[in-house]
C-alpha cells in the first residue's frame, strides 16, 4: 500500500524543473523531471505549469508545495529576498515566501547573499546546503556544490559564514561549444574523464599556481601540433577549469570538504579534490536538495 | 603625383581582410578593409576575393602581393607551415609559400609554433611582431600583442624565444554577451573604460594573485546587491581578464614590454601594464603589421 503524499517538493531552476511527492517521513511517492525551467514557464504562467506537473503525478488538491531555486528570483514567480551571511540556515526556512492569489499553499525558499568586498548570491544551493548539513550532521568545514555556477560555502558552528562562486560549468560549456576550442573538443563535450591523463595533468598545473587564462589556447595548439584527441581536449579543458576552481576555493575556504555532486561531476571533482590533498566526503546532490526541501516543508507544515 | 604601387600587402584573418597598396618605400597609395575573412572567402574562392579587392583599388595586373594571417592555415587558402621557436624572424620571410595556379605572384607568410610542455601557435602576429621589432629597433624584452587571442613573445638577441597566448578577447566577448553576466553588462559590451574605478580595482585584484574564475559571478551579484551599472560591469570584467592576462604573462616572460595595440585596446592595456609596474613602450598595431608585410615584400621582391 502506498502512503498518501504529505508534501510536494520542487527544485525550480532557470532551465530545469524537478518535482517530488513525499510522505510524512520523506519517502518518495512519485517524481518527475522536465525542461520547464523559468524561461519555459514564464509565458505559460508559473502556477499553471506547477499545477500541470502536480496533476500528472496525481497530487491531492490541497497538498502543500515547497519550492527552491531561481523561481524565487526577480525573473521568477515571486521574488523571495536573500538572507545575508553569516546566517543560521534556519533563517531560510522562516524566510520562505507564500504565493498569494492561488488556492494551493506554495512557499518559495529565499537565497543567501554576501555583501562587502566579495559580493555574492545563491538561489537553490542554500536548500542543497541545508540538506547536506542535516544528512551528514555537518556543522563546520566547507561544502562544495559544483555545477554551472559552483558554490563553496564555509561553515562555522552550523552557520554559513562566507561563500564564493565559480563560473566553472558555464565557462566549460561556452568554451567547449562556442570558442576556438570547439574545433578541438568537437563532439566530445560530455567526454571529459577523470581517468584521462590530460585531466590529471591539467588539474595539477592549476594547483601549482599556473594562470588558467594562458592554458586555454594551448589546447588548440596541442591539437594542431600533437594531434590531441577530442576526448583529451575535453578532459584537459575540464581539468583546467575544475583545477582553477579548487585552487581558488582552497585559498578562500579552509577545512574538510563535503562534496555535494552526482554522476560524472562527482567523479571529476572527487578526483581533483583528491589531487589537491584535501580531505572530503561525498553527498549525493539530488538527495541533498530533496532532504533540504523536506526539512523546510516539515518545519513550515508540521504534522 | 602619386607614385606607382610596388606591392600589395594583405592581412587576412578569420573575420577580417585588410589590403594596402604601397610604393617602394612603404608609403600607402591605397587601402581598404572588409569583412571578407576566411569564412566569407572560402566559398567564393580566395583568389577571386583577392582579385576583386585589388581591382577596386586599381592595382596593376602584375603587382606582387604578400599575405599574412589565417589565410595560411589549414582552413585557409594554402597551408603555410609553422616555423618553430626559438626562431630568427627572417625565417618567416624565407618560409613564405607561393600560391600556384594563378597568374599573380602571391605569397603567404608562415606562422610560429612552440612545441613541448607549453604548445602554442600564432598566425598573423608573427608579421606584426617583425614590424614592431623593426619599427622600434627592438631585439630583446617582451612584445605584447593584445586581441581576441593575445600573444606575448619573449625576444632574445633579435630572435623569438618563447611565447604564450591568452584567450582574453574571445572570453570577454563570450562572457559579456552570452553568459549570466550579459544581464549585468547589457548593451555596454564596448563601454569598458580604463578610467572606471572598477577597471582599476579589478586589474589590481588580479595582480594580487586572486583567481579570476572566482571573480566573474560576483559581477552579477554586485549588480543585484549594489546596483553595479552596465559600464561598471563591462569595465570590471575587462579589468579581471586583462589583469589575469598580465599576471600570467609576467610570470612567464620578464623584461621591458613593447605594447602593440590600437585604439581602446591600447588605452586599457597601457593602464593595466602601468598598474603592474612594468615599463613599456607603445607601437601602433596597424603600423606594425603593415611594416612587417612591407619588410617581407621587400625581402622577397627586392627593387
Amino acid at each position: 500500500m502506498t502512503s498518501a503524499p504529505a508534501y510536494g517538493l520542487a527544485d525550480w531552476g532557470t532551465s530545469r524543473f524537478r518535482l517530488w511527492l513525499v510522505d510524512g517521513t520523506g519517502n518518495i511517492i512519485a517524481e518527475k523531471r522536465s525542461d520547464d525551467g523559468l524561461d519555459a514557464s514564464r509565458e505559460r504562467g508559473f502556477g499553471t505549469t506547477l499545477e500541470a506537473h502536480l496533476a500528472e503525478l496525481g497530487a491531492p488538491e490541497q497538498l502543500p508545495v515547497i519550492v527552491c531555486g531561481m523561481a524565487g528570483s526577480r525573473q521568477g514567480w515571486v521574488e523571495a529576498n536573500y538572507v545575508a551571511v553569516p546566517a543560521d540556515l534556519n533563517a531560510i526556512l522562516s524566510g520562505a515566501v507564500k504565493i498569494t492569489g492561488i488556492d494551493r499553499d506554495v512557499r518559495i525558499i529565499p537565497g543567501l547573499s554576501q555583501s562587502g568586498r566579495f559580493p555574492n548570491v545563491m538561489r537553490g544551493e542554500e536548500t542543497q546546503l541545508l540538506g547536506a548539513m542535516l544528512a551528514r550532521n555537518i556543522t563546520d568545514g566547507v561544502v562544495a556544490m559544483p555545477g554551472t555556477h559552483s558554490k563553496w560555502v564555509e561553515l562555522q558552528s552550523g552557520r554559513a559564514k562566507t561563500f564564493s562562486t565559480y563560473l566553472t560549468g558555464e565557462l566549460y560549456a561556452l568554451l567547449a561549444s562556442q570558442s576556438i576550442l570547439r574545433h578541438s573538443v568537437q563532439g566530445a563535450v560530455s567526454s571529459a574523464s577523470a581517468d584521462h591523463p590530460q585531466f590529471t595533468a591539467a588539474v595539477e598545473l592549476m594547483l601549482s599556481g599556473e594562470a588558467m587564462l594562458g592554458e586555454l589556447f594551448p589546447i588548440r595548439a596541442a591539437m594542431l601540433l600533437e594531434n590531441l584527441s577530442p576526448e583529451g581536449a575535453a578532459s584537459r579543458l575540464s581539468g583546467l577549469l575544475i583545477g582553477a576552481e579548487i585552487a581558488g576555493a582552497r585559498s578562500k575556504h579552509q577545512g574538510r570538504v563535503a562534496l555535494v555532486a552526482s554522476g560524472s561531476m562527482a567523479t571529476l571533482y572527487g578526483k581533483a579534490i583528491s589531487l589537491a590533498g584535501i580531505e572530503f566526503g561525498a553527498v549525493d546532490a539530488d538527495e541533498a536538495v530533496r532532504k533540504g526541501l523536506f526539512v523546510a516543508a516539515s518545519a513550515i507544515w508540521p504534522r
